[in-house]
Formats: C-alpha cells, structure tokens, sequence
C-alpha cells in the first residue's frame, strides 16, 4: 500500500439495517488531511459455484425480481446468511440445495468485489469438479430451472450472460480451457 | 421469457433514501400465485471503460473506503449521477475527467447486473480506441494513480485484480485479443 493513499477509518453510523443489507454513513481521514464521508451498502457476502465435468456445466435461469428479469442465466450461488458458516460450506450447501449435486473436487477461484464505490460485498468463487448426484435439494427454490450447459457452447453462455458472478467465472474458465 | 418464472410488481416503499442508493421493499406476485417480498437497492448505474491502444491500456488505482482497500486496481469508472446523461456521453466524460484522455472510437462492450440479488444497478462497459490526450481533467480525484499498463502483461491484471467490472473488461479483452 501506498502511504500516499491510505486512510483511516474514523467511525460511523448505521442509517438503514435491514433483511439484506445495512446502510452506513462512514467517516475516512485521508494521508492527506481530508476528511471524508462515505454512504456504504454493508453486505454478509455470496458465493457462487462454477460446477462442470468433462462435458457440461451447471447454469441456473432463476426471476430476479430487483432487476425485473424473470430469466437471467447464472451459475449457481447463495449469500453468506448462516451465522459463522464459511465460504466453502455455503458453496457446499448450496449446489446441493440449487442443483442438487455434490463435488469431490473443490477449488476456489478468486475473490472479488461486486461494486467497490458502495457497497463492501464481496463474492467468492469456487470450482466444484469430480460431481456426483446429492439429495440435499431442499426444495426451497423450485422457481429456479437447472440447464446442463454444453463446455462447447461456453461461448454462447458467455455471450448470453450479462451477470457479474456468471460472467466472471464463466470467462475465467474459458481462460483455463485454452491455456 | 417463461410464463413459469414471471412475476408482476405490486408495488412497495422507500425504506431508506440516501445519496447514492435508495433501499425500497417491493412486493411481487409469481406466476404461481405466491407473493414474495424484496428488499432492493436501487442504484442510479455506472459506466466503466477500457481504453487501449496497440501497446498499453490504461488502468487506475484508487483507495476505496468501502471495501477498506487504498490500492483497488480497476479500470476508469463513475457513476450515472448526472440527471438525463446517457451512458456513453457518461464514460467520455470519466475517461477525460479520470485520465485525460479522449477517444475518436467508442464501441459498447456489454452491460451487466452487478448483484441481481439485491441491487438493480447496471454497469455499461465501454472500449475506447484511437485515443488522444484531453484537457478536460478536473483535478477532483487528486487521490487516482494512472497507470499505462503493457497490454503484453494483460494476464498480470486480471491475475491482480479483484474489482468484479475489471475482472470483466480485462477478461473480454482477453478473449477478444486471443479470437
């Protein structure tokens, strides 16, 4: 880090606290003297899960309702909502519970924030490979459509996705493929 | 669109109203018959731009409180917050205010939702090519390092980088380089 832009937390308050997100008004001295106020969207986190075997991979098509899409094409993901869970298990969890599958073979991808101007969530990916059917599905999500998604047409999914998480996991395996 | 996971809004209200979100909980009937009801926050957009030439692209590293990071590396970006302003006329003002720089060619790369989850907020990315410098820098972001980066080190940054619209750019512009 650079001295010249580091900064100092120097408190705070919470504005909004609600199911999903907390608001907060944050006071930051700069190296420099200045003395900031941000407005900061304060999330537990996601993870999203990229699972494939030699042939296909798992997408979910699933309505979003905050951004008024009935059909938006991901990879299957969750929040970080079960108290002291780590990111590992929840990715665990929630292909079981999605898509119904269990994976031998875990790798985390990378790490990354969603949007670093407002709001502190991050979303950690993983790689689940070595698959093998699992009953966990909890049956809680029976809106969601599970597509076996041929690797050959990776492309096209990538072309058709216009979802952060999906979007980044997806172009990072096409990067893995051709290396 | 399937009728299957459609949905209609019912209506909701502003729970919080802040300077760079609103939080609102919405109300929604599924084509199933269920109501749901979701916290959103709504977010006014963002553009974000990758510009190169035949050597380097330009990249910028910011402190960005939010995330408690003084070193993001990202590419140039800003919000939507000038009222009737169009995307693109947005990023030509962010390129020249945040870099100085101008582009005699603009092509839209694709816009994405940052965390369907919760936000509403779209990103638009855009490349900017045949560049040239401009003088419109504002000199309010004192606090942005500019850096040229060699586009033969383009796996580096993406390697580096853990801001979700750069991870996306500098992936696309892989794919398209690699095409």
């Amino acid at each position: 880090m650079s001295a010249g832009r580091g900064f100092q937390a120097l408190g705070g308050e919470t504005v909004y606290d609600g199911r999903l997100v907390q608001v907060r008004i944050e006071r930051f001295r700069h190296a420099d003297g200045e003395e900031v106020s941000r407005e900061i969207v304060r999330h537990q986190g996601a993870v999203g899960i990229l699972a494939h075997d030699a042939e296909q991979l798992w997408l979910v098509r699933q309505p979003r309702e905050a951004v008024d899409e009935p059909e938006l094409l991901e990879i299957p993901a969750g929040r970080l909502d079960v108290p002291g869970e780590q990111p590992l298990a929840a990715a665990q969890r929630e292909l079981a519970e999605e898509v119904g599958l269990g994976a031998r073979q875990w790798d985390p991808i990378l790490t990354y924030y969603t949007g670093a101007g407002f709001t502190d969530e991050r979303v950690h990916l993983f790689l689940a490979t070595d698959l093998f059917p699992s009953s966990a599905d909890s049956g809680e999500n029976e809106r969601i459509e599970i597509l076996r998604w041929p690797l050959q047409r990776l492309g096209e999914a990538i072309d058709q996705c216009r979802d952060a998480k999906t979007l980044i996991a997806l172009m990072w395996l096409g990067r893995r493929l051709n290396a």
